[in-house]
């Protein structure tokens, strides 16, 4: 069945399509009450995520249906050794569509392949978590009008920030996006989110240590939380996390209209006074989140009704190519084959179908 | 919006209202059990509770709404860091109230303070537990036809069951209630229940150690478990343990109309043959705990639609005092500021808003 | 009230109208879909299972029902030392019918004595597991339009399987059904389920230690999970391991309308190449649990409607013999009366009647 695994599996079309959805829901709940009456939710969280969960769960009921699930591995027969391909085929028989997250890379890929009904993809170890990146989309285009012609600044660990590069790719789908990247060197963003998709794109963009310098310009301001376990140095550390904690004094160099964004959960990158600020959009962005799910739930099940499929990947090559990623799903699941997808024929460079890790073919 | 933290947030009157909504919905339960369609209540369980979530579950569902939330800490963001602030605020957006439990004392109160819907205290440590006492109401009004004229024991641990003290508490505000307190001198009632509860409102009590003396004289016994950890000598512990069990050698001496109570779970501070009495009434209580809890839920859902807010508290001192009680939410939430309310102006008392610990200002 | 502990609970009319209400269902789902509106199922799982849970939650939830519960025993009172006993008294206030999975064997049957809503035993530890009986006697029902006139074979652990003694139970009240034991030694079926089963029913059956010889003769090919750690001898282990996988090639020695059943999960004794033979019948067999547990859940309700109760057991003897097996319930219950039922008075042969373990009385 048609999945959402990547926020590139949906066109732009598709994309504002649930986002005028998810507005016509805000706009007339009653509306769609009932529009899932009699269906049923799988929340496989092979990890926990309240936020994420409760959120799909909020979703799935305001629809009319109702949710089955677990919210922890542990409980679970993957610790009988379950490969999440038999684990897909069971929910099948109990649920209509399942929402996913797994420590994994490629674990959703695995289970939409597998899966009888639409999987959606609610965050795969460090690799995607596209229903986020709907949330922020919707977040901006409800409080800003638009998503074109907007200068939007990341602020705090660009590197492992997944939430991050997500948002980049979906907006360097819009017209006339500058991007901001605002962090310390060693959490700079990666290469290949600065060449495969903001310079292959046409993005404009700068990089800069400073979020004070940064704060004038910018529409959207985007936080992420810096861990201290990130860095080698703890002295270093301590000499920069003050100054990518957004507080008060900060917020009056920035425009009338920004909006702030946080994923959440935030630990004190964003002081709490700032919430009383009507820019601070976090608590409308998780608000969001909601609405977006429930439009996705409800275009995922319309599809699957019609039968549509997932498309069959292209230019693949199976059991040529074997994935070293430790974190992709390949390295735990039983009999699966390593597949890989040709990005560049003139190059012989490859990526894995389920963790996108890059493979060099001689 | 108007929540539930402590039981003497409603008046008298209020509770009354409550009982007599309960009784209502235990002879029309088909009346209430479309009232909260749509609605969706959060049970957040920071530590496990089976009981208390099973029994607010089945309240929610009983009046036809949803239920969502979590069973235990361990897979949530507060794992992560998350604040009880942030989370309740994250809360309101997938859900319609929310019932709490947790470790540390005050943390429903700074949920109350940060959702934008009513909260329900379902037990923050050792302080309070509202919806315990009034299941432990709902039984003796239902059982005996009255809250006024009544002798009732308090048999086991005194000193550290917050049951005990709430509901003494609540007893405090009906006429002519006679306290009977029950315990080894290990386990007594603390000073503070004895002259601000008790004597405050022209209680009358007796202490004493003998369970079987005591017997005759009492309309209600409310059982409670005696812990082995609660004392440092084993021997004596062993010693005692048996006068403090409830068997039918004991409910011989007892009244013909007399009613046991006990907050289950109990271990062995009560004879499993002693549930064939007709006046072992604790499993009628778990069952009244349910109907009081559907018109609790039915009473904020009501108030929050009118839009009925919280009291502002009054009287207090912000950052002037600092809570020492390392089990007050204080000693755990990020940026909370500490506060206390003057409880006697002559003599610079206060104490906190949080976890109620006193403190003396010169 | 009427419950189900052990498949012989059950006569072989009500679990063949059990089976034809199952088949209804399949037909006519709509028919069902409000079946048990305002009814709420109890999910009691102290130990988890992924499989088994949203297999009974989604049948539930098909009927119109509601679910609550826990999903393992870490989060419930248990762990403050609670007995089942106590347990399934309180639940029975929030709920209207429990399935229970524990891992003590006899729980299920101590907390079908005490509640007073309907038990469904979902597994006790290594003794019974009736709906994975009912499931698998429903697949062979709807792919092979019989149960008599079978050659049935189990392969694999065949020692330590339940399900396996619990189908062959079963299978011995259906006409001209033969069986196949193809394990190695070291797994070989129990002598009681042999001698006091098969043989006392007239059952034909053969014992053999090779899976390939085995396939041309068979009807259904019930698979099971070689586990490591009941051998004793490693290299022995590897040794047998692969000639108990079920691959393709052993496939072709098979019938063509042979059923492959398995209760999953799997590991790897079934190739996931096998999945795309239409004669795989494992996930199939997953979705007729679903049917299964519906029709059961409606067949319970409706006896606890009628007022129908448990059979009292016949010829025990109370407090006169104790059971000495460790897995047995009576190990952990408190206040629980030992009580044995006679079943050869000739020779004096007594069973638990919650574990069934044998006790000679002189």
């Amino acid at each position: 069945m048609r999945s959402l695994i990547d926020i590139t599996d949906f066109s732009v079309e598709e994309v504002n399509e649930l986002l005028d959805t998810a507005c016509d829901i805000v706009a007339n709940p009653e509306k769609y009450s009932e529009a899932c009456k009699g269906k049923k939710l799988a929340t496989l969280f092979f990890e926990p995520s309240t936020r994420t969960r409760l959120s799909f769960t909020a979703a799935m009921m305001e629809l009319g249906g109702n949710v089955l699930g677990f919210d922890s591995a542990s409980n679970t027969s993957a610790s009988k050794g379950e490969s999440v391909y038999d684990t897909a085929k069971m929910v099948s028989c109990y649920a209509d569509i399942i929402a996913m997250r797994h420590p994994k890379e490629g674990a959703p890929y695995v289970a939409a392949r597998s899966a009888s009904i639409p999987v959606i993809n609610a965050g795969d170890g460090g690799h995607c978590h596209p229903t986020q990146t709907l949330a922020d989309l919707l977040t901006i285009y409800r409080e800003l009008g638009r998503l074109e012609n907007l200068t939007v600044g990341f602020c705090g660990d660009l590197k492992y920030g997944r939430t991050v590069h997500s948002l980049i790719s979906a907006l360097a789908r819009y017209k006339n996006v500058k991007i901001v990247l605002i962090s310390p060197e060693e959490l700079a963003l990666p290469k290949y989110v600065k060449y495969e998709v903001m310079e292959k794109n046409g993005m404009d963009y700068v990089e800069t240590t400073s979020l004070e310098d940064s704060m004038p310009e910018l529409d959207v301001l985007y936080m992420t939380r810096i861990q201290q376990e990130r860095f080698d140095n703890f002295d270093e550390y301590e000499r920069l996390k003050d100054s990518y904690v957004l507080d008060v004094d900060k917020m009056k160099l920035a425009k009338e209209k920004m909006l702030v964004l946080h994923p959440l959960p935030r630990v004190n990158e964003i002081s709490v006074k700032v919430d009383a600020d009507p820019r601070a959009g976090y608590f409308r962005q998780a608000l969001n989140a909601k609405y977006v799910r429930m439009a996705l739930i409800m275009k995922l099940l319309k599809e699957a009704a019609e039968g549509r499929q997932m498309p069959e990947p292209v230019d693949v090559v199976f059991d040529e190519l074997h994935c070293d990623n430790p974190r992709c799903i390949t390295s735990t699941e039983q009999e699966i084959v390593h597949t890989f997808k040709c990005v560049s024929p003139e190059n012989g460079v490859y990526r894995c179908i389920y963790c996108e890790a890059k493979k060099i073919k001689n």
